[in-house]
């Protein structure tokens, strides 16, 4: 039986592009376990009522229902301690804690500065008025206003905040070492989000950045390369 | 033999203050060694010639020498790999090189801007003129104007430069889990470094990162915490 995931969805049913929902899809790819998504809007909370809580990703895996992406990987690692590790150890799971806790707070929230407006495009309408409302609050100005300098904003982005990302990357192929942890879906999952909602290009064309998020496009059967992206508006 | 540690010292010989001498120091600490350490200056270039490069920290062992702070961390957890694990295994070890990377990238830059000054007063005199310039090169300002508005910009380090350390340490006891690692290392040089020189304080007293920095100072009977610091001025 497949674990079924409720995944965030946009107007087009097949477009998937919650960052921690891509998490979840690929850690469970990782674990080579089969899954059926289903389609999730904002406006469904009462769908994953059954979960105890109002957000994406919600697992049912049999009898277990899991919630939040962090605890999903940890309930993964463990119920399926024989399929490849997405941790390589407890010390592992630790450290990858803190670039959990990095995407959380720093590089998720400077993506959604460059396209919360791009995924407000193309969420689906029921969602829409929610979406921008409650982001509206948390940034204190208009969705059209946070992304609005964007431009000018992406080169600070690109040196600064990636800066962790790329010194890694320049000295090991991937943040797990030899082969990708979970670690590496953390921080694609937040490349990926933007990938699928906005044209917008967060990395510069040289970066070193870039073939390693080519390759994590490319792994799985190209699970991430060949998802559906927005259309071009 | 102890191992024989090159570290950087301010006028005062005993004060010792550099972020990454003291991930040095608490590795070797973690691994149980002896360790003999010698004050080194910016002007003691010439001392370390033997090590190819000109930075501190430098380690001798034996017939090794190693410099930087990482790779000498590599070095003792493969030299010593009977004694206690700095890393948790190999994944464990390339997810550290991500929090090696984000402390230098974001945590060290960020207080070095607070305390940059501070560091200047107690140094040799006759580093200071090198530190000022080269300092002043890199930030493009007089070293007092770097720091004259921290207390404005503390507000902001605190609550997000230090966001993901504090989201680990609310659901783990220490980067490292259960109990410390390298991580752990790392991210409290920078606070030790804070502490040698200034008496500028970088956590709020509520603030939850204040316990774990606390059992830190306490470690290895007191190592950082009976550390001399710079006499208030």
């Amino acid at each position: 039986m497949p674990i079924v995931l409720y995944d965030l969805a946009g107007a087009n049913p097949a477009l998937r592009f919650s960052p921690y929902c891509w998490r979840t899809r690929l850690a469970i790819a990782h674990k080579d376990l089969p899954v059926k998504t289903i389609a999730w809007r904002f406006s469904d909370a009462a769908k994953i009522g059954f979960s105890g809580q109002g957000k994406v990703p919600v697992i049912r895996d049999g009898d277990h229902v899991v919630s939040d992406s962090w605890t999903i990987a940890e309930y993964l690692e463990e119920a399926y301690s024989e399929h490849p590790t997405l941790f390589g150890g407890p010390t592992g799971q630790r450290h990858a804690r803190f670039v959990n806790a990095w995407a959380d707070s720093t590089l998720n929230p400077a993506i959604s500065r460059m396209i919360v407006l791009d995924v407000w495009r193309v969420i689906d309408p029921r969602d829409q008025e929610y979406f921008r409302k409650s982001r509206e609050a948390r940034f204190g100005m208009t969705l059209e206003e946070v992304c609005r300098d964007r431009g000018k904003r992406i080169a600070e982005f690109r040196r600064t905040t990636l800066q962790p990302v790329r010194l890694v990357l320049e000295a090991q192929q991937w943040l797990g070492g030899d082969s990708p942890s979970y670690a590496d879906y953390i921080v694609f999952s937040g490349f990926q989000w933007a990938r699928c909602v906005s044209d917008f290009e967060l990395l510069a064309e040289d970066d070193p950045i870039g073939a390693w998020r080519l390759r994590m496009l490319e792994m799985f059967g190209g699970l991430a390369g060949s998802a559906p992206i927005a259309a071009a508006a």
